[in-house]
């Protein structure tokens, strides 16, 4: 059936991967995030592809996530969870062999409990507050921490993505100052952003996410989607006549208007409407009018041809562009990805 | 595990879809769209409960969701589809006995080529310039009418969720001018807003949408879905110091802030954060900081005892008031509702 064609090439995402990689020391481990199913592109196919690039340690937020991944790339590779130890988990961390990023007491008491022996990490906030354990939570630890035996110790940085921010410097002090005590246990603490900063930031392992797939703040990155959406049908329109709901635009020329299948239901945010554009090749066709839940209408008056299908993703309008224009950031235009689509992987 | 839980009320998805049915007169048939995953909320479940409570008229946007609705209420019931009769779309127009609602002559002439004898409707534009056919291309396929022998004649109104609207009133008349020398084929023109304008709107047959799921315009509808996000972690929060992304939310009081399993990967649109809250019961907790892609931090200062969840729509904040919170409409609420909720169905 014609549904709009998503395709993810899954060689920029491992080409991605790989000069994210090369930011950092020969010695430092770079593992990858892929939680809410790779940032919406797909666990399995991303998955596999990064761990046959080398990847060996991968990061995701919730234990079943853990568990598809689990199931999609066999036994070799580490799975972190960063929402840690939760109750309910159990069975998923066992049957599953995750790694729980431990949160706070409550999670360390639980798996001392329940896993001693099992790999786990500790997750520290140094400033975010939002996830991890701070100095008195850990002290309220520290004496379970041989029993633990932690593979990991790990924080996240609040601001990376502004380098100048004060706070990137507060957190690393912070993350030096509350590890000063602890056994000699790899550490992280940067993301993307983090990669980006200094080597200083880089510790043992790095946790590279929305670089991945060709997201901000890695503008080095290769764009890893294009999605094409099938038109309907196309009308002349005259001056005067408005298109959409509310009837919000109104021609100002004779005009020509393609309905194309693909709306916020396929998580082409309302929002972006009256800023974004669909593309014939390269050439801009705006979009008129609001955006529907099922159906776009473009201006293709200047196209000589209107083609089966127009791209909203591509190397001109990337991820980033459309975030601009519905006023928001790349990770919510990638992880809104409908379910509607045909999803295409190119090697 | 313990994921976030989404709980649909199916009983009152068919209470609203009986009281939008009780709003035109017993000769009018109440049909159904449920397209979009029955607008997120799921379209096997939404579609059997319909279907026992006597709807016999479904309406989707694409044939493959017709495919997934066939197979999952059975023969019985007919399902007309919005984008009508597609190239690719053939072999699921036959094998799951979908009915096109043909948008333009191109259609028209294919559907009669591959399929002449079987049902389908017509779909035209009286002024919303999204789908369907105006005046000279319907005359344009006018001899071909007797051929197609539509079951249904339908069009789509612009601006319903404003009753004033002069647009209503001239999509009417021009409906009624386009179809005047048609045979008597049933007529429809109206979703939920125009089942709430008149009954001149009603015509044969009525298609509400986000009525059956509890959104505006439909002030009367029941509540239909809340939204319940586990607490991963609480922690306190010295006077002066920052949450979240960017540190653009900081303390002015000793907080305590709860981080909650639940972010814009979810569909919890991340435009809404500094203008939400979460619930505890009836009390609302803000959100702070930025709505992250997995998790949200929500000022819990003060609650007496923090809950193991925090919903975030309830009868208290629904889809209308969160949509308001995030600049859009509940529609988008709805069908951006996200595929790592465990959905609990209740009769």
């Amino acid at each position: 059936m014609p549904a709009a064609l998503l395709t993810v090439n899954l060689g920029a995402i491992v080409a991605n991967w790989r000069a994210l990689d090369a930011l950092s020391a020969k010695t430092v481990e770079t593992g990858a995030v892929i939680k809410a199913d790779a940032y919406g592109l797909g666990v399995a196919p991303v998955g596999r592809a990064l761990q046959k690039a080398g990847a060996k340690t991968f990061f995701v937020a919730l234990a079943a996530e853990g568990a598809t991944l689990r199931q999609a790339i066999g036994p070799a590779a580490r799975i972190f969870v960063f929402s840690g130890y939760m109750r309910g988990d159990e069975a998923a961390y066992r049957d599953f062999n995750l790694t729980p990023l431990l949160n706070n007491a409550d999670q360390v008491t639980r798996f001392l409990a329940d896993r001693q022996g099992a790999a786990c990490g500790l997750q520290l906030d140094t400033g975010m507050n939002r996830l991890g354990m701070e100095a008195a939570e850990l002290a309220s630890i520290i004496a379970q921490i041989p029993a633990l035996n932690p593979v990991l110790i790990m924080s996240h940085l609040a601001c990376a993505d502004e380098p100048e921010h004060p706070q990137n410097a507060a957190q690393l002090t912070a993350f030096k100052d509350l590890t000063a005590t602890l056994p000699d246990i790899p550490r992280s603490l940067s993301a993307t952003g983090g990669i980006l900063l200094r080597a200083d930031y880089h510790m043992n392992l790095t946790r590279p996410g929305i670089g991945l797939y060709g997201g901000d703040p890695f503008i080095g990155a290769q764009p890893v989607v294009t999605l094409s959406l099938p038109v309907i049908q196309t009308r002349p329109v005259s001056v005067g006549e408005s298109v959409g709901y509310g009837a919000t635009w109104i021609a100002t020329r004779p005009s020509v208007i393609a309905t194309v299948a693909g709306g916020y239901a396929d998580g082409l945010i309302r929002a972006m409407g009256p800023n974004a554009s669909l593309y014939a090749r390269d050439v801009a066709c705006p979009i008129v009018g609001r955006v529907s839940m099922d159906l776009i209408t473009v201006d293709v008056t200047d196209l000589a041809r209107v083609q089966a299908a127009l791209d909203i993703l591509n190397a001109t309008q990337t991820v980033d562009s459309l975030a601009q224009a519905a006023g928001t950031i790349g990770y919510e235009i990638l992880t809104s990805l409908g379910n509607r689509y045909e999803r295409v992987y190119k090697d």
